[in-house]
């Protein structure tokens, strides 16, 4: 149960983060960068990876970098996220990733120092090796930016633009955490765990992938738990009722922190799901057997408005139509 | 001919030389980053792309920034670049790139425009499309990032780690182009050529890797002809021996620039390779027959030394057993 909880005020919060109104200018940004669709690449812009057709194989490639903030508040966690984010942008995709390049600009090596040593924590503990990149080494600025190559197989590929009306709306998330000390904003469930336990948690996208389990996924990233979700409805031209006091959080009041807060969180493992009702429970029971919790928050309509509830009282979020939130014009996945 | 050409003072030229130096801090960020060795992961760190064995295929995977005074000179040229030296970097291992993905900041949207119009022109040009990536439209610093995916077949890959005593050196360059006018040390031989060109010169890599006609090869990037030959030997453990007075040259006088210039350049579209004797004619002719001027220019042999001669008088540029270039400690190429 959420206490104090005004749905007006939460939609207001997340439409107005900062988490989400970055991603305002992608779609503008795409249009600048798209040549003719090749015909091998199946999936690119709007999706966690691009999908790259290889006979009966999907080839897996996505970037990411880490907000300079973030670099400001903990080089380490800054370093260990860079990897994070993108074996999440695999695992997003229900895929296995193999492979990381880097591109590494550092104003002092002791900075240079922290970040590696971040980027190599998670590096071993998701068993994803670094295998090359670029270094800066005087450059005015740091910067990380990481690059993540994975494969799955072609037929079982999750995207974040195939959710269907009528779908429940599945919000998975590991709550055995903490409010990471350095950065408010960040939900840390990683960085204290085993090896096996996340990679067991990153399983689950990959086994809900060839099971065909879910319609449509994405992992929950800066916007948060409703942003993040108003963006795989963008790509998917479709819209969804949720209710806010289903989705799935820690204490709290032990943790200090409100629910509005909550919701704009990066939680360390997190997913947001589409799925067919009769597969709700799987979907659920799989990730709660690798001790995250997950639960049905909503059902996606045809309306193109994100809307929450919360006891009867319900609001927009986010109208995709009219405003959208990448502004992507041409869809995401090309086949 | 080379007029008034002092091996002496080449070879310090090219030591000192920026494109060179910045390359040191290579060997020590590698040891913060590697992991366990993984069975998949052929080759990596000191490759122009990283191995990934898949089946009897290889997945390259490489990554590239761009140095930000070329950012800072000509936008457009610097976004055209970024796309340019990542098809390179799949190129010289003798594969066709699939797809790219960027990472990009921007202070300002002029400057985005300029940028993403040069990576859109060598995008359509070489044919290689940018998939997805992520942008930071808030940073008080201007970068671009690229990493691109490629593919080749497993015992077909050229490494930069597998020069053999005794083979002959051969540097293949477009010498039909210009000095950059944004960009001194920049030699643009690509923006004015038809896509078909270009794409030839692409395909000769290609062919080579397939008929197995060079024991190694590198594209030249930023350290010049020699710097990057330094960089191939470094990785291979051997020396080599050069005549300066055999390195391919355009009209130096016509374009106003003298030869301790030109060696330090970055070629637009240049290759150093390594083949046996018998290779050497036909693999330069390949060259010749997509436009580009290549030729025999020294030998390997075991010595550790990168050395130019130049009408009898000899010297020393790198002593790689003593300093190296990148200072990678363990080796590049792991099985």
């Amino acid at each position: 149960m959420v206490d104090n909880c005004s749905p007006d005020s939460v939609a207001r919060s997340v439409r107005e983060y900062e988490g989400v109104t970055r991603k305002r200018g992608i779609g503008e940004l795409i249009e600048c960068l798209r040549i003719n669709d090749q015909p091998n690449v199946v999936a690119s812009f709007g999706e966690d990876a691009a999908v790259i057709r290889q006979d009966d194989n999907a080839l897996l490639l996505a970037a990411d970098g880490i907000w300079s903030k973030l670099m400001e508040a903990d080089p380490f966690w800054a370093g260990y996220c860079a990897v994070l984010v993108n074996v999440h942008d695999i695992a997003a995709m229900g895929g296995t990733p193999l492979a990381m390049v880097d591109i590494l600009s550092f104003t002092n090596n002791t900075l240079r120092n922290e970040v590696t040593r971040g980027m190599q924590a998670a590096s071993k503990q998701f068993c994803v090796p670094i295998v090359g990149g670029h270094l800066h080494p005087d450059t005015p600025y740091s910067v990380i930016d990481v690059a993540i190559l994975g494969t799955v197989k072609m037929n079982d590929v999750i995207y974040s633009s195939t959710a269907e009306t009528g779908d429940r709306v599945v919000a998975a998330i590991d709550l055995d955490g903490r409010v990471h000390p350095s950065c408010i904003l960040n939900w840390d469930s990683v960085t204290m765990k085993p090896a096996e336990t996340v990679r067991k948690q990153i399983g689950v996208m990959q086994e809900l992938a060839r099971r065909h389990l879910v319609t449509a996924g994405k992992d929950i990233s800066n916007p948060g738990v409703i942003g993040t979700l108003g963006m795989l409805l963008e790509v998917s031209k479709k819209g969804a009722a949720i209710d806010l006091d289903r989705i799935p959080r820690p204490d709290l009041q032990a943790h200090n922190i409100t629910f509005e807060h909550w919701v704009r969180m990066y939680p360390g493992m997190g997913f947001i799901l589409t799925c067919r009702e009769e597969h709700t429970a799987e979907v659920c029971r799989l990730f709660e057997e690798a001790g995250m919790t997950a639960q049905a928050i909503g059902e996606v309509n045809d309306s193109s408005s994100l809307s929450v509830s919360y006891r009867g009282v319900t609001t927009s979020v986010f109208d995709l139509q009219q405003e959208g939130i990448m502004r992507i014009i041409s869809g995401a996945k090309i086949v």
